[in-house]
Formats: structure tokens, sequence, C-alpha cells
């Protein structure tokens, strides 16, 4: 068992998710997801991120006992190494380091019943994490991000992801002009306050990709350069706009719904 | 010019939006609201929170300079003094002090097309936030909350409703037995993971009220003590849950839609 503060081990977590863990998940190709949750889709799901290492507190094991390790290295460390590897307040004892998943864009196909997301320049990993989430929940095929969005392998966004970046793929910082190209005859659609097609009226008569942009900004047509169908959400009431993952939600939800009926 | 961060401006703020915060919002009946949108709101909506003083720096002021800011007690403060009143990492400038509107849930009606939604100890702000800001796009009647559930008012809860607090009526701490005997013959729909209407089949036939739970614990029809019917979304995908308030978007969203259509 680690007991001391000074293991390399609490070092090698603290970078990965510290203010300069982005660089080091990049160059290290690894990340950190705590939290049973992730312990558990790490160990029994075939796809996404493979464990490399779990550290555990004792009662963090006793939380997933009915699991089968298999051959993956289990570290076990006192609560007060747990507590200065963790990223939340209270851990629940469990933080697996793992692969960062290389996938390809090139290789990612379209089934023509494909549903796609694309993130342009999001900021705030509660919002991703939320948006991956619930794209999981529904169905989504992949989530693509532009460059300059978000790292979704950074400790709040995996948190909020609770689990499903085992489930659904992730390209990252993927110009829109690649998707384009990828998938040329593609139904694109923009989330814009300003549209006049309500989400409800749209058509989806194959594969699509759905476009939300920046918290701040929005994205807008001309900033991809390509043509996107506006669309926007039908609200009775009088706030000015959604936070950005209810948007998301609302949409995916009816994406999922369209495609599936 | 404030300059002294010994003010007892200061202290009153910091005091309104601490660790003991809630106390202090309950026994003064006020409340901080930061940001150039609560500003706005504070200063032009007739209903909603009153304005008691709003403390701004001179970039603040040049932010909404364009209002009329009538008999409001502007109390200007320096760039230091924001950032000690303030709860942001960025001070926007412009800190409203407020009072907590007085909202009698005995005096709520319902007009036979009003919709409730009813948060039973919901914990975290983002996600009351985030609630309360669509059920204000989805033009939903009013929020209530049971005992135990996050203050609306505290900084977090503040900041994600992006000013729908001025717009949306809010009862606080309402036991769900006082919502049954004040509206008898309402439809009581919760939002549960097993149940096996969706709510894309729910009809609505008057007024109605949607209930959701904790996050993690949820709520059961007999944690309330009555009958109530259990919707749920229906999911294409994988993910075990959504987030809350992805989930209450979503629901809101297909009500709003029922309600209107």
């Amino acid at each position: 068992m680690i007991e001391s503060l000074h293991s390399p081990h609490v070092g090698r977590v603290k970078a990965l998710i510290g203010s300069k863990g982005a660089k080091e998940r990049r160059e290290q190709g690894l990340f950190v997801a705590e939290g049973v949750q992730c312990a558990r889709e790490a160990l029994t799901s075939s796809n996404g991120p493979q464990l490399k290492i779990l550290y555990a507190t004792e009662n963090g094991l006793s939380k997933i006992s009915e699991l089968d390790f298999g051959s993956v290295e289990i570290v076990e460390v006192s609560d007060a190494v747990m507590k200065a590897m963790s990223d939340t307040v209270s851990p629940q004892g469990l933080i697996s380091l793992c692969y960062k998943p290389e996938s390809t864009f090139s290789e990612l196909g379209a089934t023509g019943r494909s549903t796609f997301i694309y993130l342009h320049e999001i900021q705030d990993p509660g919002n991703a994490g939320t948006i991956l989430r619930t794209a999981d929940a529904m169905g989504i095929s992949a989530i693509i991000t532009s460059p300059d969005s978000v790292d979704m392998f950074s400790p709040k966004v995996v948190r909020s992801t609770a689990g499903s970046l085992w489930h659904i793929p992730v390209y990252e910082g993927v110009a829109f002009d690649r998707v384009e190209k990828q998938f040329p005859g593609i139904k694109k659609f923009l989330l814009s306050s300003h549209a006049r097609t309500s989400i409800l009226d749209l058509t989806i008569p194959g594969d699509c990709i759905a476009i939300f942009g920046n918290e701040a900004r929005g994205v807008s047509a001309a900033d991809l350069g390509v043509e996107v169908t506006e669309v926007t959400i039908p609200m009775a009431g009088r706030a000015e706009s959604l936070n950005l993952s209810a948007a998301a939600s609302i949409v995916m939800f009816t994406l999922s719904s369209k495609v599936a009926g």
C-alpha cells in the first residue's frame, strides 16, 4: 500500500489533473477518471478507454468487490494519498488511470442513420460532460469537437459524463471542413436563436450532424464555412436563451425520437 | 466611492454570499445577484426581486449606461472592493443587492393550463439554476421547492438562472401535501427511470405539476404520500440516466409543446 505523499504515483496523477493537465494528458496519452462509476466502466467495458492502473483505498475496493479485476494493475493507497490524488472534495476511493482512446476521425463511418454532434469551441467542462452523457442516452453515434474546445478528458468533463466516455466515441480537434469532406451529403443543422425553422419541423432524411457553438459567442454558418440549416427551439416563455447543455439535451432528444420514429 | 475593504457594505455582501449565507439571507430578507444580466433585470423588470442597492465599478456602470436608474441607490466601489464582494473569479463590476421576493404559496392560483415544477430535495445549485432558466424559457407557471432543497437565492443558483429569477415566481420550502391540498385535481407526474409511460404519451388535460427528485436518491410516490403518474424519457442509447437538469429540460420542453399544441 502506498502511504507516502511523495510517491511518484501521486505526482503522476496530480500532473494529469493539474493546471497543466491538458499538456500532460496529450503528451502521455493518459487521463484520470475518478469514482465508482468510471472504475466500473473501465473494468467491464470492452470498448472505450483502457485501464492502466486502478488506484484504490480499501473502502474504494469494497465498492466494486463483485467485479472481476482480471489482469488489471491495482495499487492500494491510503486515504491520505487518495485525497492528495483526488480532484474532488469527497473522494470515492477509486481513481482509474486510463489510456486516452486513439480515435482517428478518418476512420469514422456513417450508416445512413448516424447522428453526430459537433461542438464548436465549447469551453465549459460541465456543459461538455453533460452533453456527452445525454448523447450517450439518446443513442448519438459520436461526439466531434472543434480545435480550441474544452479537453474532453479533463477531470471535470470526465466527472460530468458519469461513465458515458466508455459508450460513445469522441473525436477531438476536428476542423469542420474535415467533417464536410468526410461526409459530403450529410444534413447539417445548427442551433440558433434567430432561426425560423423549429427543430420540431426538421426532417432527417439520413445521416445528420447537429452543431452547437460556444457558450457566449455561438457559431454561425460563416464561421464554419459551409451551408447549414439553422434551427431553433420553440419557446413559450421569456428567457432569452437556454443554457447550452439544456438546449443540446432538447435537440438530441428531438433528434433521437425523429430518427427512431 | 467606497475604496475601503473594511466598509460595512463589503461585510454585508460577503455575509450574504458566504458559508452562512442561507441563514443571513433568510434573516435579512436580502440576496445578492451578480453581473450585467441581473442588474439589467433588477433595473427594468416590474416583477421579481426589487433592487435595494446597486454596487458598481465605473466599468460596471458603463455596461448599463443606457438604462434609467430612477431612484435606485447606486454605490460606486473600487475594483478592489468589487473583487472582495464578488463570488466570481472575474467580476463584471455590478452587484445587485435585492429584496428576496415574498411569495406566499397559498396565493398561487392555477388557470386550468398552468404548469408547475416541483423540486424535491434538489441539492446542486447549477441544476437548480438551469432548471429555473429552462422553466422560464418554456413558459412554466411557477417553481416550487420542497423543504431541504438548495436555497434558490444562493449565489451559484442566481448565477445559473441568468436573470430568470425576475421572470418566474419561486415558492420555497413547500411540503408536497400543501401542493396536494391547494390543487386537489392537478395532474401530477414524476420522472422515474423505471416507469413504463413515456413522457411523449402523456396527456395533459388541465393544470399539471412535474416532480423531480434529488440527484442521487430521486423521489418516489411513497416519499410524497400521494398518487402520481410515473413517466420516463425514452432513451435510444445506453447511459443509465441523464443529468437532472438535462432530464428536466427535456420534460419541460415536451410539456410546453403539449400545452401549446
